[in-house]
């Protein structure tokens, strides 16, 4: 016997869970459309050189690799990769289609993609991404949009306790520029900094050790990284804690402790603009500035996002601005920023939290039809065929059966109504229809079945 | 510069063109929901074992396989593979999870599968196939039901000179048998056989002879398709041409050359109740018998049917029944047979023949938001999300540029309206509303956009 459960970190969807997947993925699609973006799709695979050395050395491991084919194969190369996110490939393809499309190109696109990372809850192998993207423009209008676009998003879901936690790579830059962190140190002590969630501050203060910070240096970023949390603390202690307020407290705090420098005051501006803007598009109270937010890719230039409820470790979503990744693909460089929400851990959440409608695994039949005996199939095809044109969805039982066992079938499968053709009824051209839930039955006229069935 | 083309054979899908793809998918999904079918969906990768071995040799050939990860990818070995078709994976889901499917599990899944082939005119290495299955009956029932929900969705997508080739790999057994050719020559004559359409008689019977076939055998092959070919033409050029009719004449010259060849004759038998149940369910007039039809996968057991329009070499689909492949998987023998639809294939033609709705490819958004200047960038945005919340797809001028540039970039877009919140606009709380159709402007209260709008 062999192997039947899905490869590693892959899932099947069997119909009840497809129909949650579509019902997230439909509201996904009605906002962004909102929002004036237009769908993209693009191939699984991608040549292997499209993707590597683009998500930083931790991503390149992750990729999956495809053997090159016919004779090639025994060389054991890979030409091919599958699809790591949705942003590369919208690079590439603004690149290659740049003439076509037109000057802002605000893209939705929900596809699967691929990363051999180790399972855990809420991450496989293979996992949806929602992504909306604006192509073209370097201004903080960009970012408010996809920040209240992605908020639209969870609200509409049901969700009433998320926070997109918001951070500028430039202001890191500054950060760590003040804190005393030399310029080739600026990445490990971010991997640390990120951890501050998870491996609190003594955790992180070990590790900055162990990265080769001075004592200095993260003596100053675990005060800054305290005298944040206090305030953040504190504002949550109070009745009508205002995020505006605090975000704007942080960065007024933050603007000190930089100073002088100049990308990292840019970087402020950036996202005192983006507060603002986002205050406007009525998604103000779910944002904070979060020093700590790092986010992993390589390819970030500018504001960084991430979206984060209480019961999850890992985030909702993520993104951020990526001025520089299109023109690694094109003559030009074409400013651009996305956002990414994760369809597996929007359902784990709400799964868990019972927030999907009650009535929406529906059955897959408004109606079954019967088979009396061998010489009546082509009448309860006919049947079929007619109740099929008047717009209803028709499972016929394909075998002459008991009707006992016919009818089990259906009440099992919870369809609600069952038509026969007994001999009776085909002689005179009438219909027993029963309504399974009352378990009455009546001989009817052809005709009365669409009322009959949609009149309850 | 990179490259930025997609991967050999594979596409990139701007905007109109995944708009003319959902457009088909979603025809085809509400017409398979409409015959009681549910969705499944199933990784893109599984393990190579599931899929060696179940598509003949030059299906093997043809599957993506996906390197070890880690310390393993200098083997050169795989343990992955690409879906290669939706039906191997049915068959492993139904083997694993047999104990919570309905006793007749009928799935549909439109995903996309993988193939190393040559590409060419409708031929991609990434393309979907919309599959609609039955598993656990052996009813004839099913059969007919399947051809007549793929009639149905082309009569939907506006198909009328579709003809749905119907064979039976019993009936075949049975001919090739009766006709002299060993049973290991069996799988030489149908490739044979089965090119009668491209490379004609002559061709035929060179290829015959070379695989080795004797001359006895050939002839007796060639003068049964020869009077076949001739019923068929003479049919075709009566007025009032029956295809019934045809069938059954068909179906009567067939056993006589068959026999007493019983397996034969029980396959004739099962094509005789499809023609039957099918002409029932309406979908008649469109199915031809076709001796010459062999279908390349090696899992067909019984009926086997090919989809066949008169401008496309190819076929918009196929299928047939598979009663030994679940097995292969679990315990248990299910039988099961089912039909795929290729959506590329389908697209092709529509769009040659200029088959899509003119309306289909219509715009992003219902009105355009500018902005004026950099003071007033947050007004614009909340006068967005007010027409959001209204219902409106609303895009944003993401930029302070001149008016001009903003007007005309709506315009570009196709962007039926564009608001306008000037300095006197914001100081009294109105809006200027442009009709980009008329060109007609004009001031008006904010709230009454809306009506203005979808007035129109």
């Amino acid at each position: 016997m062999a192997n039947t459960n899905p490869a590693r970190g892959m899932r099947d969807f069997l119909p009840a869970d497809v129909r949650r997947r579509n019902y997230v993925i439909n509201i996904v699609k009605e906002v962004y459309e909102r929002y004036g973006f237009e769908p993209l799709e693009t191939p699984a695979v991608e040549n292997i050189e499209t993707l590597m050395g683009k998500y930083g050395e931790e991503g390149n491991q992750l990729i999956f690799k495809i053997l090159k084919r016919g004779e090639h194969e025994k060389t054991g190369e890979a030409d091919l990769a599958l699809r790591y996110d949705l942003t590369v490939p919208l690079a590439r393809v603004v690149a290659e289609y740049k003439n076509e499309l037109p000057k802002f190109f605000k893209r939705y696109q929900i596809q699967p993609v691929w990363r051999a990372d180790r399972p855990a809850r809420g991450r496989f192998r293979e996992f949806y991404q929602c992504d909306v993207d604006v192509c073209g423009s370097k201004s903080m209008v960009v970012e408010a949009e996809l920040c209240a676009a992605v908020s639209d998003v969870l609200v509409r879901l049901g969700f009433n306790d998320f926070t997109i936690l918001l951070n500028h790579r430039q202001v890191l830059a500054g950060i760590l520029d003040a804190a005393g962190v030399p310029t080739e140190k600026h990445g490990d002590a971010l991997v640390a900094l990120d951890k501050l969630g998870k491996i609190k501050r003594d955790g992180v203060a070990k590790e900055l050790e162990e990265r080769g910070i001075t004592s200095e240096a993260s003596k100053s970023l675990l005060g800054l990284t305290d005298t944040i949390g206090g305030a953040i603390a504190l504002t949550a202690m109070m009745e009508d804690s205002n995020l505006n307020k605090l975000n704007k407290d942080l960065l007024d705090y933050l603007s000190e402790f930089i100073g002088a420098h100049e990308v990292g005051q840019k970087g402020l501006d950036e996202l005192g603009q983006i507060l603002n803007f986002v205050e406007a598009n009525n998604a103000g109270n779910n944002i904070l500035v979060d020093v700590t937010l790092a986010r992993g890719l390589s390819y970030y230039t500018g504001a960084i996002m991430e979206i984060s409820v209480p019961d999850l470790a890992g985030s909702l979503g993520g993104g951020g601005r990526y001025d520089g990744l299109i023109g690694m693909f094109g003559k030009e460089e074409i400013p651009a920023c996305g956002f990414s929400l994760g369809l597996e851990r929007i359902i784990v959440v709400m799964t868990e939290r019972g927030m999907f409608p009650d009535d929406l695994i529906g059955v897959n039949a408004d109606v079954m039809v019967t088979i009396w005996n061998e010489e009546s199939v082509a009448d309860s095809l006919a049947l079929a065929n007619e109740l099929r044109k008047s717009g209803l969805r028709v499972e016929v039982y394909p075998e002459a059966d008991k009707l006992g066992k016919q009818f089990k079938y259906a009440s099992v499968k919870g369809i609600n109504y069952v038509c026969t053709l007994g001999d009776e009824e085909r002689a005179n051209n009438k219909v027993a229809l029963k309504n399974m839930t009352t378990g009455e039955q009546e001989t009817i006229e052809r005709s009365e079945i669409l009322a009959k069935i949609k009149g309850k």
